[in-house]
């Protein structure tokens, strides 16, 4: 049996991966990094980079998300966390790679942290309602291709659980509603009731959300 | 064998996804993509994101760079492009994470489009020195993890590829230069001498980098 640690931060997007750790049914450590310098600086050990989420197997540390994800996936493969076939396989680091790399790359994170495009802070309300309007575009596309229960397939994979990250921030931050999203919300709410997802909740003490 | 076409846009990100076609040995087509608005409506058609590189493999289409990576890879599996084993293919993953997702979606990108962070234009050179002074410290990171030919195990990877794009870019904006970054410049120089990189300077008429 594999010795897994995630190190994750409250509702970021180390939920996805947090998911998808307790869909493959192996025991495995959670770490919640703190807001401390200390905390921080043991992760940096880790993990130079100092992103979460950053996961360990066996003490080799591996980063990025869809790496993350995909390191998740070998450990169950019985579990198709990545799809039953090779294009399955495609569609779902197409979907990771437009979820993790735009939407949260280059959309969420303007919104959250402006300090990083620039220095200027008078300049950070800007840059965070430029990342608002990209947003709501980035939303809209997403609603006209969440058509039916699972992203890739018929069954649950790695995009569907980084699906739900997004999910959360868009309705926390009131980008997301049943009315705009009917498709999306429908399978976010579907989605929420598996058991994978209540453990998280429960094991970060997050709210369930209700659109 | 199925039916190839890469679309690309010159000396881009695309140039990756080029050059892990050349690797497979498969004859493909490449189709570039002209700053027009007809052009950009054919690749709208295929790709609603409007993104470059798009894919088409026998019709369907698929977008992300490590989505198309990891078909191109699927396409010549003896060729091994994501490694020889289960976490060789997970250490390229997580190069790509990283060199696509944070150089290129979160630096390079806020250089090369800063009107996607702000529509307020007078900020667009602030946003623009602020990609620039991250992709320093980018770089300088790079740098300690370039310390052999090959980013992944001892052969060629997909990682490869998309290194030898942020040696391009990077030489171009003189970030990168043989005394800051003796160990990637080394590395990058002689991947430049593979086949497949000349077919492809070649057919997009650029020229070799000379650091």
């Amino acid at each position: 049996m594999p010795n897994i640690q995630l190190f994750y931060w409250l509702d970021s997007s180390s939920v996805a991966c947090h998911i998808l750790l307790y869909e493959t049914g192996l025991p495995f450590e959670a770490v919640q990094i703190q807001p401390t310098e200390e905390s921080f600086a043991a992760l940096r050990k880790l993990n130079p980079k100092a992103r979460i989420p950053t996961l360990a197997i066996d003490g080799k540390v591996i980063t990025e998300t869809q790496a993350i994800m995909t390191a998740i996936a070998q450990l169950a493969p019985a579990k198709h966390l990545f799809g039953k076939n090779d294009l399955e396989a495609v569609r779902v680091h197409e979907w990771l790679g437009w979820l993790v790399g735009t939407f949260h790359g280059q959309a969420w994170v303007p919104v959250f942290r402006p300090e990083r495009f620039s220095d200027d802070t008078s300049q950070h309300e800007a840059i965070r309602a430029k990342g608002l309007a990209t947003l709501k575009e980035l939303y809209r596309m997403l609603e006209e291709k969440v058509i039916g229960a699972y992203a890739v397939g018929d069954e649950f994979t790695a995009a569907d659980a980084f699906l739900y990250v997004l999910f959360r921030w868009g309705s926390k931050w009131k980008i997301v509603n049943k009315r705009s999203q009917p498709n999306f919300c429908h399978a976010m709410m579907d989605f929420q009731e598996r058991a994978a997802v209540k453990k998280v909740l429960d094991v970060e003490h997050l709210q369930a959300v209700d659109v």
